[in-house]
């Protein structure tokens, strides 16, 4: 089955103080333990950059993001190629995951979801923050919180973005279609780079062999 | 203010394989990180542990802990003096928690909330899991993560346990009891050890200075 990768890297790292895709990761950027990751899984690689970045990655496409992640997603969209059957939506920002969780979002797709996304337990209390203030504790049993990785049926996707919405996870996107989304078991590990001391910390599960 | 620690540490650590509460972090059990910290912040320690490690931790007052959570608080709430007017409740999972914490959420008590708790923005994409496999995607922008020390006022948090609820967030009987729970700004290094993999980022983030 014919699979592409959009690896997004499209961020200016607001929250994070500076791009944190090309930050220093164990002696590559963060945004290369990506790309490498990508290109063991799929046919194909769009990497999609600020203005000013395109060069001097190892992708077979780079397009310029948008404003918006979506945007940047679809910017991605349309560089690749129209026989592509699958496509996995990938962020820069978790620079751990690996190929085999890859492959296992792809296999099910390749099954018959229309989408499927890594997904962890949720180990911390969440509370839901009402308009007055007022504080309620949702039963955490019944959440998880969603990784990437996440593979798609390519003609699902393009009809999800078609729509235009806006969603930092491609998958809400599906969902809102009616999709068939399916869950593979997201690894603790898979950290997402949020603030500068996820590097620390990601440059130790590294070095650890994880 | 007469204020009092109950440090939990009375898990047997099923999901982490063995008591993470006595694992090495550091040169230092990773209880000995909390009690430490909350020998600073408070006038009195109550440590709640499993059965057979009572000995040899640097508290006032070491009981063993009940088979839920709710009842290893209690069995620490049991020991507090009754003149104690506000109690820290804090998990020995969370090593990385600064008395700065500990004293912001003392503080917030002090000036008239019946509860104060550390709370973190949601990083993650979060869906729920509906009964049927059905996912929905909940707005992040209205969640919060939420961590240890929480501080009570002595007479709610006492009352909120009597009604013998159950929950791994005291905060959320608080909430049932119609009780005032304010929000302190939770830090993203408060790490909550789930995993083995947590001891080595606990482990990176200390020798960074964080």
């Amino acid at each position: 089955v014919r699979t592409w990768a959009v690896v997004v890297a499209g961020g200016n790292g607001v929250r994070f103080g500076a791009p944190k895709q090309f930050a220093d990761l164990a002696g590559r950027p963060v945004l290369q333990w990506s790309l490498e990751t990508a290109r063991q899984a799929c046919d194909g690689v769009v990497v999609v950059l600020p203005p000013q970045h395109e060069k001097g990655w190892s992708a077979d496409l780079a397009v310029v993001g948008g404003a918006t992640r979506s945007a940047s997603v679809r910017a991605g969209l349309d560089a690749v190629p129209v026989d592509a059957e699958i496509i996995v939506v990938h962020d820069a920002a978790r620079p751990l995951a690996r190929t085999e969780l890859w492959k296992s979002v792809i296999a099910a797709v390749v099954e018959g979801a229309d989408a499927a996304i890594p997904a962890a337990p949720v180990t911390d209390t969440v509370k839901e923050v009402g308009p007055d203030g007022s504080l309620s504790t949702l039963d955490r049993s019944r959440l998880v919180t969603v990784q990437t990785p996440q593979a798609f049926r390519a003609d699902v996707l393009r009809r999800a973005h078609q729509a235009g919405g806006d969603s930092t996870d491609d998958a809400a996107l599906v969902e809102a279609l009616g999709g068939r989304v399916d869950l593979v078991e997201g690894p603790p590990d898979n950290l997402k780079l949020t603030s500068p001391a996820d590097l620390i910390v990601a440059a130790a599960l590294i070095e650890s062999g994880r």
